[in-house]
């Protein structure tokens, strides 16, 4: 494999800063990764979200493939053509979705055959086909193909998932081949068992990815449970390759999770809060139908570079989600954006200079303090 | 009355192009007028409403009454500094919207009672009322207190209708006062009746008004009628005012209007249609929702200044729109409004030269033809 050169610049304790080169551009890390679902991240033009500072964003095997289409997406030149987002896209395996949204799914040692949540038609993936669907989509980065279960879970499903992962990744692996300027994954899983996780990041290594992704957290435990395997799985991991966690998460996950050596994050937290009239900002999370903010001439934030958080007052936001307004999501989606970006290049800052502890730590007493 | 510029640079038969002249700016006439019900073109922000060419938006007293409030939206500096647009507004009186979507409406000589359809709480407007709420609001352009009845109606309730709209003119009148810069429009009733059209106009302009608008159109009756009662009603209306035609419409009612003296539209038909996943273009109106898009990599116009309508596939548009996705209802109600701006923008242009009914005629040939 040709490895996509990932260069650490900094170490803060165990948090890093570094980038992720591609022949489209750099993810530079701790990076935040904006979902864009069905090759729109929601209710934002792609040249603001590139305008927040993202340096890549996250496209869902599953969605597409059942619409548009990966064969049709591809026929436009790929999803960045399609979606016009020029800089490296990461696209999952599908497997997560076909978990949580498709319909009769039904899992053998080869695949999982399942029934569209659109449309009901039966659809199949497998290891190749996920990585062909990828590779028909134009990612930068690929994901293997896995299964992933939700937690709680029994501790003899949990190990079957996993070994099926660690089965699924070689056969990933070798579909992907060789491509010039791409980038495969591999995913740890073994959910909230220490044993079990230490072993897939093991066997995952001997295979050998450009990267490593921590899947199967945020899927319903504790924070102390996610950071627990966390820590057990990222010492298993080379320190020369980036480390991705799936799915995560709040600010506060973040920088916790920056602090035991992770450097890629993706959620659809910012954009789906933003739709629902919630906003991040470096006050906390402010929740714009209450009341108080029906006379609040202030912005969300008078120092954001983020026009949506800087221009407007809470009292039009108030009215605009208190109306239903789409231009609401629309504001509260860009700022919450740009918030998890300000907030990842934030620690890039603080790790560079040594100081992310203290960096973590105003954050978040900034969270408590709040704007009173 | 101080009266509001209206300079008329050049007439095209009865068409004619200029400008209405506000502190906040000028109305380049024919204006097409983007509506901002709830204090927001619906899935706009404001700068693209504006770059789009439009010199003016329309508020509504009936839903900014409800909310905010006008008290509160006062205290914010009006309208203008609320919703951050800093050209001129026109606001509507309520009138119409209380008769079309409010709750228990009562009708009595001195004004209406209603139940918002909101909450259900009650409200009064009177036409002192309503020149108070546009004042609160930071109107540039207010609007008499009316009364609007959907056609078909009888002639006897037209006739009270248009009788009762003009006993409020003269309060709305005497209410609004001289104020320095803004403008006060009369409106003219009288449903499909051509001696009632011009009774009211006659009537109106006995008053005196810095505009005339024409209601109590387009609710209902065929494009002729309307067209035959804008005939009877302009001539009229005196030469060196604008005329402003309520709620109207399609590209080719606004062509057609134009044609017959009118100098100012607004309408809902652009933003409500891109929500809607259709697109107003010079090859005409497009369903984005249909199959025969699905593959198509043309933009909607090449031509076009709008990125909405230049730089997105049809397939893409097609795929948001399946999807429901927020960003296609953004892009289509962009590339709409921008349509309605360009045609304007075109008409002015051509009456300038002479030449606008060959305007209109290659327009409507264009629609007619399509892209095929």
């Amino acid at each position: 494999m040709s490895r996509i050169p990932f260069n650490v610049h900094a170490t803060d304790g165990a948090a890093r800063t570094g980038e992720l080169v591609f022949p489209r551009g750099s993810i530079r890390t701790p990076a935040f990764m904006p979902v864009g679902t069905a090759a729109t991240v929601k209710a934002l033009y792609a040249d603001q979200v590139a305008a927040t500072g993202a340096d890549v964003v996250l496209g869902n095997t599953y969605h597409l493939m059942l619409r548009p289409g990966a064969e049709r997406v591809a026929a436009f030149g790929g999803l960045h053509e399609f979606m016009r987002w020029d800089k490296p896209i990461l696209t999952d395996s599908g497997g997560f979705q076909v978990m949580s949204l498709a319909a009769l799914r039904k899992l053998d040692k080869d695949g999982v055959t399942f029934q569209s949540h659109i449309d009901g038609s039966t659809h199949r993936l497998t290891p190749e086909r996920s990585v062909e669907i990828q590779r028909l989509l134009g990612a930068d980065v690929t994901m293997q193909f896995d299964e992933c279960v939700r937690l709680p879970a029994p501790r003899d499903d949990v190990e079957r998932a996993m070994r099926l992962s660690l089965a699924w990744a070689e056969r990933s692996k070798a579909a992907f081949g060789s491509p010039q300027g791409r980038a495969l994954f591999g995913i740890v899983q073994g959910g909230d068992q220490a044993d079990l996780r230490k072993v897939s990041a093991r066997e995952l290594v001997a295979v050998g990815f450009d990267g490593y992704a921590v899947g199967g957290l945020a899927v319903g435990e504790p924070q102390d449970v996610m950071l627990a395997m966390l820590g057990e799985t990222v010492p298993e991991l080379p320190s020369d390759r980036p480390r991705y966690l799936m799915g995560v998460g709040t600010p506060d996950d973040i920088l916790k999770s920056i602090a035991r050596g992770v450097d890629m994050f993706d959620c659809v937290m910012p954009t789906r809060a933003g739709r629902h009239g919630q906003a991040f900002t470096r006050f906390g999370k402010m929740n714009l139908k209450n009341a108080r903010f029906a006379e609040d001439k202030r912005p969300l934030d008078e120092t954001s570079d983020c026009p949506a958080a800087r221009d407007y007052s809470r009292a039009y936001l108030h009215h605009l989600v208190k109306s239903g307004e789409i231009l609401g999501m629309m504001l509260l989606s860009w700022a919450n954006i740009a918030y998890y970006q300000a907030l990842t290049a934030g620690a890039r800052s603080a790790i560079a200079s040594g100081a992310f502890a203290d960096y973590a730590a105003e954050t978040t007493a900034g969270w408590a303090r709040g704007d009173a």
